[in-house]
Formats: C-alpha cells, sequence, structure tokens
C-alpha cells in the first residue's frame, strides 16, 4: 500500500468518525454517548482486519492488540471521545495513525506487540474531569471519578452500566505487565509548526498549568453622579490587571497566559461596576516560573486593585505540574522523523501527560493549518498525516532493529 | 410648625409610600402600577389638607394647585415611580417637599399659585422610555411613546386605560399657560456634596450623555497552545481601551466615563476571548467637550485593536445634548440656599431636563449619605431636609417680594 492510499484513508476514516453525534449536523461525542458504540463497532472492524485482537474496557477504551499475547508491548494511543461542535481529528486521528501503522506492518514478525487504544474520555465534557480513559488504564482513576455526575444526575459508574461494561473490571483495563512504551499522535492545535513552515513537531514535555479565580471587590454606583476621582470601579482595576498579564506574558518567555472569563456586575452601562470575576491560565514548562510569574501577576492585580481601592482575592482552581516526556523514547522520535524536527512543548493536556509517569512515552505533533481546533473548520494535510504515519512506521521498526 | 416637625414629617411620608410596592418586602412601583392607586390615594389626601385642588392627568400624573386657578403659577415637581428594589427617596422626596413648601404657606396669601405634580413615570422601568409623566406635562409625549410595549405586551396607551384614565386627554395634561418657573428637589445619588460636607447644591445644569457599544473581534484560540505574539485577544485589546478611556476621564474636569458591561466570548477560562461587546457611558456639561472626548476613545480603541489585529467597531446607542437650567431662576435659588452654597452639575438625568426647555427651571440637590442611590439604603439626613425645604420657602416667598 503507497504512503498517499494509507494517508488518505487515515483522513476518510476521521471524517466517517466525525458524523456519528450525539447532535445532527455536528460532531459532539461525549463519553460513552451512544454514538460512542458505533464508532467502537466500526474501530473495531478495522483493528480486527488489521488482525489485531479486539476489546473494549471497563472504562469503555476500545483496544486492539497485534502481536502475541506473551510479547513485551508497545502502545499507540489517543481519544476518541470529542468537544461539542468539534472537528474530526483532535484525538480520533492518533487512534487512526495507529491503526493505519499496524496496517502497514501486515506480515512483518517482530519480537514485541503493538497495541493501540482509542481512549473513551480525554476531553473532560461530560464530568467536568478529563482523562478518565487514559487514568483507568494507569491505574489511576479512582472511586471519587466513579461517583461523579453528569448534568443529567448520572454517575461515571452508572454510564458505564448503561452502556454495557461492568465497572467491577476496572482492575482489568491496566496496561499489560509487558508495556515498554507510549506513543501519541495529535494535531498541534495551535499555530506554531505551521508558523514554522514544518509539517511534524516532536513534543519534548507538557507544560505545567495554573488556573485562578481573581475577584475584584469595589462599589457599585451610578455612572453619571460619582466622580472619578470617588469611584471604586472593580472593572477599571480588572483592565489594568488584564494589561499587565498580557505584558508579563509577552516578557516570559515560553509562557502563555489567558483572561479568558470575565463576569462584571451588575453589568450595566449606567452602573460603575462593584464586583469583576476573572479567570486567569497560565502555563509554562518550567513550573517554577510559571509558579513565581503568577505569584508577580497576583501582586499586580493587587496594585491596581489599591489604588482604586478595589479589594482583590485569588483563589487558585487548578495547579498542575509540567510533565516531561521519556527522554529516550523522544530520542528515538526525533530520530524516526528527522534530525531537524522541531522539539517543542505542548501547551495543552493530552493523555500522554497521564501516561508518562507510568510509561515511557513520546508524543508526536502533527502541524494545524491555521491553528484551528475544537472547531469543525479543524483540518489536517494530507502530506502531513502521509509523513506522520512513515514516521509511525520506523518508530516501531526501529525498536526491532535493537537501535 | 417647627422646621424639624416639617422635616420629620417629609421623611415619615417618603417611608410610608416606600411600603407601597409591586413586591413585598421592597420598593418596586413602576408606571401605573396597581400600588399607584394607593400613592395618588395618601399624597392625594396630603395635598387636599393643605388646601390644594387635586387631579391625576391622562398620564398619571398626581397634581395638586394650591392658589387661585387665574393666578400665574410656580410648578414644584419630582417623580413618584421608582426603580426595582428601590430606596424611598429617589423622587419622592421632592413631592414630598413640595407639599411640605405649600403646608408652610399656611394661611400666606400669594400673587401666584403653587402646583405640586408626582410625575407618574421617570426612571423608564417598564416601558424602557423614562420621563413619561414630565413629557405629557411638557407637550413632548407623542404617539410613538403611547405604542411602547411593556414586558407583558401592554402598551403605554392601555396601561393608562386599565388604570382608570383615559388617554384621548393627553392635551389637557399640559401646562396651564401661566407656569412662570419650575423647581425640582432630588437627592443628588452621588458623593460630591458628602465629600465636600455640604447639605445642598444648586444644579446649573444636567450633563450631556453619549452612550456607545464598543465591539472588539479577534479571534477565538486555544489558550494553551496559543504563542502570546501569535494571538487576536479581544479582551486584551478591550482591557487596554478600557485602561485608556479611565485615565483620559481622569485627565477632562467635569468627565464622568463607564465600562459598566461587558460581555465576552467564548468566555472560557481556557479559550483566548474572540469577541468582547462593551458600553461606554460618558456624560460632560460642555457637549462639544464630550463629543471630542468620545472621538479620541474610538480611536485609542482602534489603535488598542490595531496592535493585535483586533477589529474595533463602534456604535451610537445614546446621544443627548446637555440641558443648562435657567441663570434667573437658579441664581434664585442660590440666593434662597445661600451666597457660598455649591453650584453643580447633574450626572443623571432627571425630570428638569424635560421640563427646562420649556419652562424657566431650577433645581436642588440634597446630600445622599454615602453617595448611595437605587438601593434599599438610600437616606437623607433629617437636617439636609429641614434646610431644603427652609429654602423652599425662602424661594417661593421671594417671587412675592418681588425680589
Amino acid at each position: 500500500m503507497g504512503l498517499e492510499v494509507g494517508s488518505e484513508r487515515v483522513i476518510a476514516r476521521c471524517r466517517e468518525l466525525a458524523a456519528l453525534s450525539e447532535v445532527a449536523g455536528e460532531t459532539t461525542r461525549t463519553f460513552l454517548s451512544e454514538p460512542m458504540r458505533e464508532v467502537h463497532a466500526r474501530v473495531g472492524a478495522w483493528m480486527a482486519t488489521a488482525e489485531m485482537r479486539v476489546s473494549i474496557d471497563a472504562v469503555g477504551n476500545l483496544r486492539g492488540v497485534w502481536g502475541d499475547e506473551g510479547l513485551p508491548r508497545l502502545v499507540i494511543a489517543s481519544h476518541l471521545d470529542t468537544v461539542p461542535n468539534a472537528g474530526a481529528f483532535d484525538g480520533v486521528l492518533g487512534v487512526m495513525l495507529g491503526i493505519a501503522v499496524v496496517e502497514r506492518l501486515e506480515g512483518v514478525r517482530l519480537g514485541f506487540a503493538v497495541e493501540v487504544i482509542g481512549f473513551s474520555e480525554e476531553e473532560g465534557i461530560r464530568f467536568r474531569r478529563p482523562f478518565l480513559g487514559s487514568m483507568a488504564v494507569v491505574g489511576t482513576l479512582e472511586e471519587a471519578e466513579l461517583g461523579l455526575v453528569d448534568a443529567g444526575g448520572v454517575t461515571v459508574e452508572r454510564a458505564i452500566r448503561r452502556f454495557g461494561l461492568d465497572p467491577g473490571r476496572m482492575g482489568e483495563a491496566r496496561l499489560a505487565r509487558g508495556v515498554f512504551g507510549y506513543l501519541e499522535f495529535h494535531i498541534e492545535q495551535g499555530p506554531v509548526l505551521e508558523s514554522m513552515g514544518r509539517a511534524l513537531g516532536v513534543v519534548s514535555a507538557l507544560v505545567g498549568q495554573t488556573r485562578l479565580e481573581m475577584t475584584f471587590t469595589g462599589q457599585a454606583n451610578h455612572a453619571g453622579t460619582t466622580p472619578m476621582e470617588l469611584r471604586r470601579d472593580a472593572m477599571a482595576a480588572a483592565a489594568e490587571w488584564m494589561v499587565g498579564v498580557e505584558a508579563g506574558a509577552r516578557g516570559c518567555a515560553g509562557l502563555v497566559a489567558t483572561v479568558g472569563r470575565v463576569e462584571i456586575s451588575p453589568g450595566a452601562g449606567n452602573v460603575i461596576p462593584g464586583r469583576v470575576v476573572a479567570s486567569l491560565d497560565v502555563r509554562h514548562e518550567v513550573d517554577e516560573i510559571r509558579r513565581e510569574w503568577v505569584g508577580e501577576m497576583v501582586r499586580g492585580a493587587e496594585h491596581a486593585g489599591k489604588r482604586r481601592g478595589v479589594g482583590v482575592g485569588s483563589r487558585v482552581l487548578l495547579e498542575q505540574g509540567a510533565v516531561a516526556l521519556d527522554r529516550e523514547m523522544t530520542e528515538r522520535l526525533r530520530a524516526a522523523t528527522g534530525p531537524d524536527v522541531p522539539v517543542m512543548t505542548s501547551g495543552a493536556g493530552h493523555d500522554a501527560m497521564i501516561v508518562a509517569p507510568h510509561v515511557a512515552s513520546a508524543m508526536l505533533f502533527l502541524r494545524s493549518p491555521g491553528g484551528i481546533s475544537h472547531h469543525p473548520d479543524e483540518a489536517v494535510l494530507e502530506g502531513d498525516v502521509a509523513e506522520a504515519l512513515e514516521v509511525g512506521v520506523r518508530f516501531v521498526m526501529g525498536f526491532e532493529a535493537g537501535e
């Protein structure tokens, strides 16, 4: 099978699966939702055709193993769930590339097996908790997660049972003992590779992240009768802080910071804002740098507030350390891709972040045209997919060659 | 009757009327709502006791005339409607002070009559159009206003009929020919008098106002995967603009500018804001200064947007010129108050703004403790009310003395 045929098929399969949705006319497929049954049926059939032994574990991960049961095992995985109104490639592409790599191994005999996993949950939409699928596989899914409740009052445990699975068998979802490596293909979901004119990038680390909720408390008052010097305008303080956040992030290499949510009250055009609640999302690959920078921004907010008689509070919603991927695995992936391949950090979380503390892991990014993701316009270039498939095959064969 | 007794009674009447509400436990009384009937009954009785001829005109204004029909006439007026969950004094205090002034004229014979009006509508809550009461009185209430529809689908015209009034008799609501002056007492609803340590202020003008809706259009994107230099963050542009608005307003004497409403989309903590819609409310007593300043701010927004690849649009929602009050009437009121009384502009709109183009008008502000208004905590100081009542009596008697 030629390269072109392989990448065309990978893309066609992603598009085919994108039609399996909870909402007609778009792609929305959350954890163990109805359309996931048909996804399992089709992807399972493709796996079986590629001579893989297919199963569904207790958390709903679709798993296909190519090669003998007792052999050491390399895992290639990504996720099959989507955000609401998603594109066709986030997650799904990684699973389809895993299968395509196995298809390319047809007739080959290796000293290890390859397991392709389509995780049931990565996006955290249905239960507001991401990574349920990969957590089950590394054994970190706890009772607490099984008790999470969705918008309809259904627990994770109940959702699993309704799908016809047995949450009591969660232990069997764990990776086999002989797993020696993990590879994840994923679209970049950002503009970096495109801006460099490159198809592929090797991920060396997934950034750490702090999420804060900042609260600015001033005094709501009449917009016409309150002179500027007697105001305690919460939005003015928040705006000064936001300008500082942007400038501070631009001044710190590799750091990104975002104020994405702003709630202003009372929120009328003719009333001075008495209260503003704003989110701050900060990411950097070095935890120390991220934490210091966040501290600086909190002090900046307090300063902006103080000048205006506006009180400032900050609350940590998430504090997640950076995860470095395995040096040797990443070096192998770099070698399989080409010596001048960009080595980059991932600003987004991925299943590799959950797996990496347990299994030597590597991750390959594919260029995202326009940097667009989590949107129906999400795309990949066929040539990039062909290159990624070729890299995957070389990466797998590299272990056989004993490199 | 001593001064103290007069002011105590004025305050007690305001508090009594505050209990007449559409919503139990708070003060909410919109245009011709049910509790307005009882307000008319009680206030009408107080007017009658003060020897006033009481009537309700076609727009629901309560009117009491003291003195013979054929005499020239001085009007003292304010409004009887309230905002939702209001205080006891906004509007109502002006009507109660008008009646108290007349009570103080007991036994006096003047060469003119005094008409006290309690306007039925000033706040613009029910039909989202303020000043219906005073517009009817000066003859500027049009058919268009009668066709306005409230949240329940009821027109102004229908509301009038339901209240038992005849909209066909709107012409009779107009002021009598002999009206030579208009006085309005009102709480300041701002902190200026309190910050000066003064009880009363004479209003020389009501500021003009521009309301804009600003739209910042960037590109929503992933907060983790989009480097700072590749972002088109609508909120960052808006924040820079807001900081400029605040600094620009502080730099322009007498101008106030407020960004009170901010809508950010998509509005998730981990998504770069693609679009921000923000309100801008600008007020100044000189129209030219206000208009130039607004132009500067729009250019500032465009500049902040351009630096980030964010498009900026602005839409004028309201453009209302400043209204100067009558120089002679204001001078009389200043004389009645005391030569060192603060002369100030009103940053809020009041019925005097509607009446002033038609009748020589003056306006007296009473200190608002804490600058608080449109809130149950809205208050007045009894000594301030006593002083205002005294000023009102001197103001009225001044015309008789031929000053």
